[in-house]
This record gives structure tokens, C-alpha cells and sequence, in this order.
């Protein structure tokens, strides 16, 4: 029987060990290996398709869920866009060894900042097997290492994708290491690599809600995360109906289980008696169930009661809540304390309005006339994104490779002393 | 008897309320309160003077000892250098608000990050008394609340300063709230406060190192820390020994109590039989023991041998731990073994090993031609320092206003969706 302390042990010096070489890798190099990766998902797509028709046939038999089963699946078109992923990372920058702001100081010395690799990210995710590409591809090129732990149920997926990885990795001449897929499925893993200070120095979670609020509570390592995504749209008084029409269509309904889609529904008192019928109608066109506040119900039909409650919930559904609110100061106050703190927008026109709502509401991401659905890193221009953050400390909403490094001081003098 | 935990959780509500009024204040408004500072730091220094009496009285019929007591002491000099820092933060440039890589995406839409203020600080903190006024400061600067827990021996100093700082929050229009002190000397309360994950958004200990390892052990709230400063000065085969000498000299008997004083000695095999004898010269006419090597117990007298545990030791003191390291690369690997990752420099004149040594050690400070004494925010131009991190994660070496920001996404568009 294998000890899982003792497992972790060993995957975590590795990974530590070899966080070091890459965190040297030169750009031709990480670039070198993400091209070989390219090359072999193209000429090796049948392996993968076999490996991830062995994970879908045993969840079938196990009676996954229909949703679960969809994120399980890759095609021929998922690794398509896993190839377009990691070309647009190759695009990238390199970040690693930029030197910012360096200036010369009163003393003679010259202080600026160094922008290096973490060192070791353990990646902790259940069914989509694009992650272990997408991770894996933002940790080459940010010079890291990583343990990747996937679903028991995308086992056979992931370890076929990381078969590829660890060829293009060799072919580039960097270690396999520098990625580690955990092999073992036991449960007890996720709470040994989350206590596991000494080699890893952040931990990625992505999953579903109960996963990550478990990670959060209990890892000593530090988590970048977030728990949900009830994310607001918030038309003001000076909206144009236009655009609060199609920015709530596309927020709440392009698609109903992602944490950027919109889940409550905020509407000035001022325009509520004009706008708000539309808005449902055009809600209930898509079969969005509105949940709405007292006020609303006396407003419109097909609007059913909601409770305090609603205003707290990530639906993951076509569910929306909505409240009648008095102006931009009460709209600014019911996010700030109903929000998952994700993303939430305001529709205007008016120019403080729209300032206003960006200062003031505290979350992740906040918008200005556009749909919380672009709250995603490609759509941000980060190239990829490992996953998207609540947390206020280190990288707030869309990660990519920026997210994945640190900065150092770097101090240039002369046989400068302190005086 | 009070309980703690509700002690606590209501200094914590008030904190968050008061956080978000703080993140609203003008730069005006905010400098107005430290002007007022300074002017009640100099029309009331007797006040100040006799509660730190008070507290110096105590300390010594306690029988503290003498190093505890010289920090505790408040001077008129000590008030002149806190008028200094409070001057400092005035002259800074207003973080908040400020917008980043404002751009535009292919989508349409404009993205960028904005500063933002993290919320609230937890700051505990041992005898200096100084802590209040700077950490006040730099909170009430970039937009914070603060909750401030000093040494219970200093607990009459901080409470006249924290009067004056509440005086002058007041005169600014700003609630006095935002800079708490919590009065309780009780033990627990710093147990309570790195628990409080729902009112706090970090800790930031000063202070020993058992209190920052039990502070960074056991907190859930995320903790900006370093434990300690094992610095090095290695002297490479392409030094300057003027330059060494005068680096190494500073580095290590400026002052000896500090986290950015030099406590191990590296230098080249090739130079060390010229070198080494002199610069042991030089630290035994300052009082420094040196320990050393095997190999430099061979070139030179008056070396006491080192075992494994000195290179790891931050003394503290007139010790300095030393090693003859085969090149560059011994030198590198050594410093990334043994260091505590706060701040390492190199003297040479050699270009490419200037840039490798920088690039290569893994620590908040790196250094080439200057003495490690730099390390320091004053000195790299923060205008401030709340305290060193050694953490990887958000603010790392010396942490200014900027460590005690968050950033989020703004997002402007004109009715844009996700396509």
C-alpha cells in the first residue's frame, strides 16, 4: 500500500527541485516545448479521443450527470481549442526576468523590481480535461513547476494529455518533471497537497463550489480562488434599453452553468415601470425563471416572489433574481453586500454613474455597458487563464501567466552603503 | 469579563464599515488627517513623552531587558523621525484609484486593472511604539482600516498616540474608527485576530520571530510576513576589495539587531587566501566573531569553526557566519539552501555574473555592490515601510502603501456581449 504522505513527499521535492531549472529555461526553450505540444496533439488526436472515450464510457456507466459528462467529453473541436490555448501563449511575452521601474534613489543606488516564477503550483480540478493542457502550458511559460490533480473521473484523458506534455517537454529539452500528473484517484490526496507548505506554493482550485470552499477552509498553503459568481447587472436610470436588453440577454442566458454568467438583476425604480416588462419578456422568451422583489411583482406578470435568499444565490441556472432598486447608491449597496464579489456591471449613459459604480463596488470585476460573460481571461488579452480569483491579495479576477509569478527587488550600486 | 471573541468580531464590524468609507475618502482628506498629525505630534509631544514614561517606568520594574527597553523608548528624536514618515506619505502619490493598461480588445471593449484599497489590516506588534504611528499612516493613506494590536508594555504610548491619531481623523472628516487600538492586553486577542477571516483581510506581524512563526502557523486570514533575515554578502572571484570590505563592514556592523544585517559571509576560493585574511581583520577590529569553514580556518587565525546550524543562524549579534565557495555557482546554490530568502548580495565587477547572481537567488532583495542595510522601504523610495515579506504571494520585500492595495478589472464598453 502506498503511504500518500510519503507520495506527496517525493512529488513535492521533485517538483521543487525542478521548479528551480525551469524557473532558468530560456523563452526558446518554454516556446520550443509548447510548439512540440502543438505538433503532437495534431499527429497523436486518436490517442487522446480513445483515452477520453475510456473516461465517458465509465461515467456513462457510473450515471454521471448529463452536465458533468458534456465538460468530460473532448472532441475533435476541444482540442482545437486547446492548440489555439497554446498558441496564443507561445504569442506571449515571456514575463519571466522583466526588470520594472528600475530608478536611481537619492543614495546612489538604483531599486527596481524583478519579475520571477513562483516555483511549485499544485492545480486541483475535477471533470475537464483542458485544464491539464491549459495549466500545464501557462506553467511552462511562466517558468514554474506543477502537480496537476485531476478528476478521478478524467483519468485516463489526463493521463494521455500529460503523455504528450511530458514529449514536448523532453523534445525541448526541460525536464518532464516540471509537470506531474497525480496518477493515484484516492480522495485523501486533495488534503495532503493542500498542507503541503514546504513544496508547493500556491494551490489552484477549479471546480465546483463544495471542492473549493473545502480547499479554502482547510489549506495552509495559500489558495487563489473564488467560490461563486453572483454576478449583477445593474440597469441605471440613465441606461439606454438597447443595450440593457442585449447586455442582460447575453450575461444571463449565453450560457447558464459559467461563474461570469448573471444571476440577479438590479433595475432602477425610475425606469423599472418601463424597462422592467420588456426585460422579463424578453427573459421568458429564453425561459429564464424571474425571481423578483415586491415591488416587481406589482410591475409585471410571470415574475414569481423571491426571498431573501435569492439575492444570495449562484443559480447555475435559467433562474435570475431581480430587485426594484431606488438609485445607483442603493444599487452600489445591495451588490457590495449580496455579491460574490466576481464581476457585476452597470448599464448607463451617465458619465458619474458609470465612474462611481467602478470606484465603489468592490468585486473582481466591474463593468461599464457590457456583459459580465467577458469576464474571462482570453477575453481580457491574458492569452489563458488558469482560473479566476475573488481573493484581494496577489492576482483579483482573470489569472494567466502574470498571476503565476512574483517580484523581486533588485538593488544596483557601487559599494553603496547605508549611510 | 469581556469574551474576546465578541470583543473582537465588534471591532471587526466597525472596521469593515468604516473600510469601505476610508476606501471613498479624497486624497485631500486623507492628507488633511496626517497634516493634523503631525501638528498634534508636535504641540502635544509632553503627552507622548509621559505615557511612554509610564510604560519605561514599567518595563524596567519589570526587569526587560535592555535591548526591549531602547526600543520601547520614545525621544523627542523618535517623534521628529515619525513627523519624518508621516511628511513622507504626504509627498506619495494618492494609490488609489489610479487605472492601468487601459487598452482596448479586439471584442470592443476597454480593459484595465484599478488600485484599490484591500479593506482591513490587522497589525500586531511588539515594543516600538513607532508601529502606530507609521502603520496609522500608511493606512489611512491608501484607504484602509486598520486594527492595531501593540505590546501590552507599550500599551500607554499607544494609546496617546492612537488619541492623536483620532484627533486627527476627526479634523479631516474622517471617522475615527479607522484606526482602532485595541486596549486589551490579553493574550488571546492575537489568536482572535488571526481568526477573523470575515472582518480581516490580512495580518502583518512585527515583531520576533516566535511571535510571526505562530502568527503565520496558525492564521487563516492571509499574513504579510517575513520570520527572518539570514542575509548573505558573497564576494566573487571579480571583486573590488575596497568595495567588499566597505559592503561587508556595513552589511554586517552598522547595526546588529536588524533583519537586513548580513550574518553569513561567502567568498570565492579563488581570491579568498588575499581576501579573506583582511576582511576578518576588519570585522575583529568591529568586535564580530567570525565562524568559518574548514577550508577558512586554514588561511586565517582568529576564525572559530562553524557547524551546519551557523549557516542557517540569524545571530543578531557580533557573530558572522563564513564559507569559501568554489565559484558562482556554489555561491548561488548555497544562498538558495541556506538563506531565508530576505536579502543576498554579491560584490563584482563581472557584468555576467551580476545579472546571473540577480536573476538566479531566490529572495525579496537581491543586491550587487551594496550593502544589505538597503533593504529597506525608506530607502527603496516606498516613503514608508509597514514591514519585509519574504512571501512569494502579493507584496514581496519591503511593503509600502502599494502592498496594502488590491487591484480589480474595469471594463468599459457600449452595449458589448460576448460573442
Amino acid at each position: 500500500m502506498i503511504n500518500t504522505n510519503q507520495y506527496l513527499k517525493k512529488i513535492g521535492e521533485v517538483a521543487k527541485k525542478v521548479s528551480r531549472l525551469m524557473a532558468m529555461a530560456s523563452t526558446q526553450q518554454k516556446n520550443d516545448a509548447l510548439s512540440h505540444l502543438i505538433q503532437l496533439l495534431n499527429s497523436k488526436t486518436k490517442i487522446i479521443l480513445k483515452a477520453n472515450e475510456k473516461d465517458v464510457k465509465e461515467a456513462k456507466k457510473n450515471k454521471l450527470d448529463r452536465a458533468f459528462i458534456d465538460r468530460l467529453i473532448i472532441s475533435s473541436k476541444t482540442i482545437d481549442l486547446m492548440i489555439k490555448g497554446i498558441q496564443n501563449i507561445i504569442y506571449l511575452r515571456d514575463p519571466i526576468g522583466e526588470i520594472m521601474h528600475l530608478h536611481m534613489r537619492p543614495s546612489g543606488i538604483q531599486v527596481g523590481q524583478m519579475r520571477v516564477s513562483i516555483g511549485v503550483i499544485g492545480m486541483i480540478y475535477e471533470s475537464r480535461p483542458n485544464i491539464t493542457i491549459d495549466a500545464a502550458s501557462l506553467s511552462i511559460k511562466s517558468g514554474n513547476a506543477i502537480i496537476l490533480r485531476g478528476g478521478s473521473e478524467s483519468i485516463h484523458s489526463n493521463i494521455a494529455l500529460s503523455s504528450l506534455i511530458h514529449e514536448a517537454l523532453k523534445k525541448a529539452n526541460l525536464s518532464t518533471q516540471a509537470v506531474q500528473v497525480i496518477d493515484l484517484t484516492d480522495r485523501s490526496i486533495v488534503k495532503g497537497m493542500i498542507g503541503l507548505n514546504d513544496y508547493i506554493d500556491v494551490i489552484i482550485p477549479r471546480g465546483g463550489k463544495s471542492l473549493t470552499k473545502m480547499i479554502s477552509d482547510e489549506a495552509t498553503v495559500p489558495v487563489i480562488k473564488h467560490l461563486d459568481g453572483n454576478c449583477h447587472v445593474f440597469v441605471d436610470s440613465d441606461a439606454d434599453l438597447s443595450k440593457a436588453l442585449k447586455i442582460i440577454e447575453n450575461s444571463k442566458t449565453q450560457r447558464l452553468g459559467t461563474c461570469n454568467t448573471t444571476e440577479s438583476l438590479l433595475i432602477s425604480k425610475d425606469i423599472a415601470r418601463d424597462y422592467l416588462p420588456k426585460i422579463v419578456k424578453m427573459l421568458n422568451q429564453h425561459k429564464v425563471e424571474v425571481r423578483g422583489c415586491k415591488e416587481s411583482l406589482k410591475l409585471v406578470k410571470g415574475i414569481k416572489a423571491a426571498n431573501e435568499d435569492d439575492f444570495y444565490t449562484e443559480y447555475l441556472d435559467a433562474i435570475i433574481s431581480c430587485k426594484i432598486v431606488n438609485d445607483m447608491d442603493d444599487a452600489i449597496h445591495h451588490i457590495n453586500k449580496y455579491s460574490s464579489h466576481h464581476t457585476d456591471a452597470i448599464v448607463t449613459e451617465n458619465h458619474q454613474h458609470a465612474m462611481r459604480f467602478l470606484k465603489e463596488v468592490d468585486s473582481s470585476s466591474v463593468m461599464v455597458n457590457a456583459s459580465t460573460r467577458l469576464a474571462d481571461g482570453f477575453e481580457y488579452g491574458l492569452g489563458a487563464e488558469i482560473g479566476i480569483s475573488t481573493n484581494k491579495l496577489h492576482a483579483r479576477g482573470p489569472v494567466g501567466l502574470e498571476g503565476l509569478t512574483s517580484l523581486k527587488y533588485v538593488v544596483l550600486g557601487n559599494g553603496h552603503i547605508r549611510k
